[in-house]
């Protein structure tokens, strides 16, 4: 099936810079490629994932992001847009790629040396050396500080000893731990001598060719799960493992051919947070990976909409389009609008992420924004992923709920996304605390009486980290205020001015706060007060972040038509999240209860006027149609496709803008 | 393990009247009686599902509601607390009863005459006669007027013929239809001659002996669904099926010996209204249903955060319980105060389906009552449940998607349940209907048009259905009003007065839009403009239905200490509610910002007051501890259960309540 003229100016438009790396995919996979099929059993699917993913390297499209001289095909961005495609079509299938190539392969790119890259990575990438990645335990997730597996070195043998000293040091949850991995890059504390140095990373082999456990190492099977059953999770366990010296992921610190232990990083807490900051592509990836499961969701939900019918019309007798209800474009158009916002927040954090990647020279203060604006969208995408993905399904009614109708695995695999790569709560507070402090000093004191401490020696003043579309935005913010407030409704530049009050009033409130909190008698009660105070602050910040990526991906669009449209699908995503905080504004009497009222009215009415794009709108989500529709899907056919000729009122919409 | 004092006393006051019920569920039936492995794959789970119902049968659990001459062993009240106690086991466990004894042996006892009763609902008891209830069709679900089957009556033979005329008019997502069902209940327009008499219910064989569909009988099987793996949901087509015509269950209407067609009830209507109320019970034990699915998930992730750390205190370096987190505090409390809220609206509701299903002599606009709330009470608790079961799953992070630790089958399974007994928008629809007509006179005219046009007759007056807490509501309301406002957020009366304002205010705002509406030129526009403010109109009359439930639960409890407690987890559960609102209350200013913003510390405030007895409140919810533990759960060990002597600060309680 084709798709309309405006969709496929919408797909060039939200892909962006990755137009072509997304083509590839949409015409060279074939959904029996990436659509598993869900009568698999665990060990069908693992399998399934498995040989897929092999074959997505092989087509050298998961290959992006490594040295073009070992393998890679592609930049780090890339691998990124590769990631959110493989997302459209498996959960399972983006996650195998994504433990293997992103964090395997990714720790052996970052954290190895020369010798790493050449000894594994070839193999890393072709998928012939299956890795995982060992960081999370049993007792700790997000606090990987204090995990307790040790990495102790043996100056008599010049090995190094891995060991996991309790129960609670085993690693779990590990994709590929169960079935598939032959190599782990092991997270532990490292001990040189008496000297305790921090987390380090060690690679170590943990089966042999026919799939064993190597001796010292013993791995087990979490088997079924919530979702992801493509995904072989397990625990991993080692009783005095011994690896050679040179096994230590060490460019960031080891023990040199004298014993002793070197690093370029003096600090303890600096080295571990600049270990863990070279993991930030995961993050990057598992929020458009999110993202790309909304927008599979939204795609079937909305062309069933526009052919499902249920209730006739007053006296004719009409049956009436579902998507003709007001509730059920409230149910989805909103959420269209912000896979859009997030879409073009997302492409904008790739590039960010290959700008600092691959920077000639360290820049800390640049680092420690990309992983602070990373650890706020996967938190924000994730959510709303979830949200989403289960809206849609309701929206579908018990079709929704039929497995063969393409919604439910994607909605079991989605849940976790709001768990792995960091729990959303962590991270959050992670925006909050990098909101508030001066990064300089205060980068390596993590804890909380530290960032309370630190806030008081700020006075109050915030950080308000500026996004590239700064000029634009003035402009409108300017053209604004000389409007009558009757229309501002729809000023870009309104929308602006209140998405950043809401982000300064709250973390200039947060710091106050904090800073009372670090003098008083029982800081932890104290400042666990303040905790929803710094989880709104984060949602707030994203969400200004968010409006500004979108604002500047109208700006770029070429096409007048999709500008129009675009506008007004931004007009959208910014009342809906003004609507959805109104009851702040009204606390801080940003505006008044009238004000408040017609948001929720003009939201109403942006909703009526998209409703005739809807199908375009999906389509411009950019999930390649054939991957929507399972063989088997037998009733009813949830999606026939966007019709070609749909009629769009063309000029109504330029007219209107 | 035992359960605390505390905890036993609360629970004893949840249940109610129902006491005894769930008792001898929780001390007969083990947890391999109700708690499916996860391990089993879709066939394996419907066996043990249709093998573990008829145990249930034969223990005389799931065979209350019937007439006790016939093997009905307690009230239809009883009935629902049965299913509320399975579903705290496993939900497919809970359907199959539901189909079975509910749908199928409900219609045969409400729709069917003493032939009928006598003939088929001894063996549908003992499940000797697997059923289905086959009224759904692939074209319509929720408009079951518009459904397509036909039900000719042959007068030559005195037979009628059962047709499926179309594609859309095939039976879907029918319970037991795909593997178990030897008899469907079926719903299809009656022909009689040229004369059409609308939608009627005839029982009809589908499968011989041997499980072979009888000729001109056509199933066909969902396969794999988003849950409840353990249901054989499937299609059904008829292809001229003749049946003779005593299987028509013709209590509300029928062709009698001289081939005319006879009806107690005069209006087509009506008759269709009154055949469908016989079935409240179904969305009556969904939404209990769910909410025990919940309070599973709930229990699980309130154990889970009393057991584990996650980072140090300032300083200290002593690790956190997650309970102790403000933010996982405000994750988890409020849901469970509203586990306790829903709870006693639910015991309220089942008592009162008992009353009026039983009553001698029809009381319609009782009837009409019971279905509003049902539909009400249905809509808010599904949504409810798969909110508060996901939420759980995120506070038990990685560890809460492991299969074996109890919550993912809970999740995938609680997701239908917004949607089957009817689609959670329709029923709230269908409950702001009820509050805008005049039951008596617009009863059977449910068109949108007949409701604007009623609305408009009723002048904007409105009803409000009271409860039978009313006196001691009065009195609470009057104390308030006597109380300085300073005090009043504690103040029961106070939230009394807020809740019954957002209804009254919302209902009387959309009698007037409404009323204008139906005036206007595109009345299906018009009225379409106001559907957002028709749900709105639904949950402010349930909230306020369930808030005064609570009430009434806490006044007839008889313990001192636990009627502190309670009042407490009331609070919480009235201010979550109104904190939720705030923008409402603000936008219609029933109070100002200052108020508001000490609302939002209130909750925070309680939340902290209640966490010393968050133990002993899940255990109130009276899920069995061992139903909870899988013995395959390996890492971490999700529950540990409550510790016998847990400290709790009696004294305090009592002293600041």
């Amino acid at each position: 099936m084709n798709t309309s003229p405006t969709g496929a100016a919408l797909r060039r438009a939200l892909d962006g810079p990755f137009h072509q790396a997304k083509q590839r995919w949409r015409t060279e996979v074939r959904a029996s490629d990436v659509v598993r099929d869900t009568a698999l059993d665990m060990e069908q699917a693992r399998a399934w994932t498995l040989e897929k993913v092999k074959w997505l390297a092989e087509q050298k499209l998961v290959t992006a992001g490594f040295p073009s001289s070992l393998g890679g095909t592609g930049s780090l961005a890339e691998s990124v847009a590769n990631f959110e495609s493989a997302a459209m079509g498996d959960l399972s299938l983006a996650i195998k790629t994504g433990v293997q190539h992103g964090l395997f392969g990714g720790a052996i790119t970052n954290l190895g040396t020369q010798y790493h890259h050449e000894t594994f990575l070839p193999d890393a990438i072709t998928v012939e050396l299956p890795g995982c990645f060992a960081m999370t335990e049993l007792g700790h997730g997000s606090d990987v500080q204090s995990i307790e597996t040790t990495i102790t070195y043996d100056p008599d043998t010049d090995e190094y000893i891995i060991d996991s000293p309790t129960e609670s040091a085993t690693k779990a949850y590990i994709g590929s731990a169960a079935r598939d991995g032959r190599m782990a890059v092991v997270f532990g504390q490292l001990w040189v001598g008496s000297e305790h140095h921090g987390v380090h990373v060690a690679l170590v082999p943990i089966r042999d060719a026919d799939g064993n456990d190597l001796p010292g190492v013993t791995t087990g099977d979490h088997g079924l799960k919530g979702g992801l059953l493509g995904i072989d999770n397990g625990t991993i366990q080692f009783d005095q493992v011994r690896v050679p010296r040179r096994m230590l992921l060490d460019k960031y610190g080891g023990v040199d051919d004298q014993g002793n232990y070197r690093s370029p990083i003096k600090s303890k807490n600096a080295r571990f947070f600049t270990m863990l900051g070279t993991l930030v592509r995961g993050r990057v990836c598992v929020g458009g990976g999110a993202a790309s499961a909304a927008r599979r969701a939204l795609t079937i939900a909305v062309q069933y909409a526009n052919q499902r019918s249920q209730f006739r019309k007053p006296g004719l007798g009409e049956e009436i389009v579902l998507m003709d209800y007001l509730s059920h474009q409230r149910r989805l158009l909103p959420d269209v609008a912000r896979a859009y916002a997030y879409g073009y927040a997302q492409n904008e954090l790739a590039l960010q992420l290959e700008r600092i990647m691959t920077a000639d020279g360290a820049d800390p203060v640049a680092a420690r924004e990309l992983e602070t604006r990373a650890a706020g969208m996967k938190a924000l995408l994730t959510r709303w992923a979830n949200d989403t993905v289960q809206q849609c399904r309701e929206a579908c009614g018990g079709a929704g709920y039929m497995a063969d109708n393409g919604l439910t695995l994607t909605r079991q695999d989605v849940d976790i996304f709001a768990t792995f790569e960091g729990d959303n709560t962590v991270l959050l507070q992670l925006v909050a605390k990098a909101l508030l402090l001066d990064y300089q000093t205060s980068w390596g004191e993590m804890d909380l009486r530290g960032t309370a401490q630190k806030t008081a020696r700020m006075m109050g003043g915030i950080f308000m980290e500026r996004t590239t579309a700064r000029s634009v935005i003035d402009r409108l913010v300017a053209a604004a205020r000389r409007m009558p407030e009757s229309q501002q409704l729809r000023a870009r530049g309104w929308h602006v001015e209140m998405f950043e009050f809401r982000e300064s009033h709250i973390v200039e409130g947060l710091a106050q706060r904090m800073r009372a909190a670090s003098k008083a008698e029982d800081s932890f009660a104290a400042i666990n007060a303040c905790q929803p105070h710094m989880l709104e602050a984060a949602r707030a910040h994203i969400d200004r972040v968010v409006l500004e990526a979108f604002i500047e991906g109208i700006e770029e669009c070429q096409d007048e038509y999709v500008t129009a449209l675009l506008a007004k699908v931004c007009d959208l995503y910014a009342l809906a999240t003004i609507e959805a905080n109104r009851a702040w504004y009204l606390e801080h009497e940003v505006f008044g209860t009238w004000r408040s009222k017609s948001i929720i009215a003009e939201v109403d009415l942006l909703c009526g006027e998209l409703r005739p794009y809807s199908l375009a709108l999906v389509e411009g989500l950019g999930v390649p149609q054939d991957w929507l529709v399972h063989p088997r899907a037998a009733i009813p056919p949830l999606v026939s496709g966007a019709a070609s000729g749909r009629g769009e009122p063309a000029e109504e919409l330029l007219a209107v803008s």
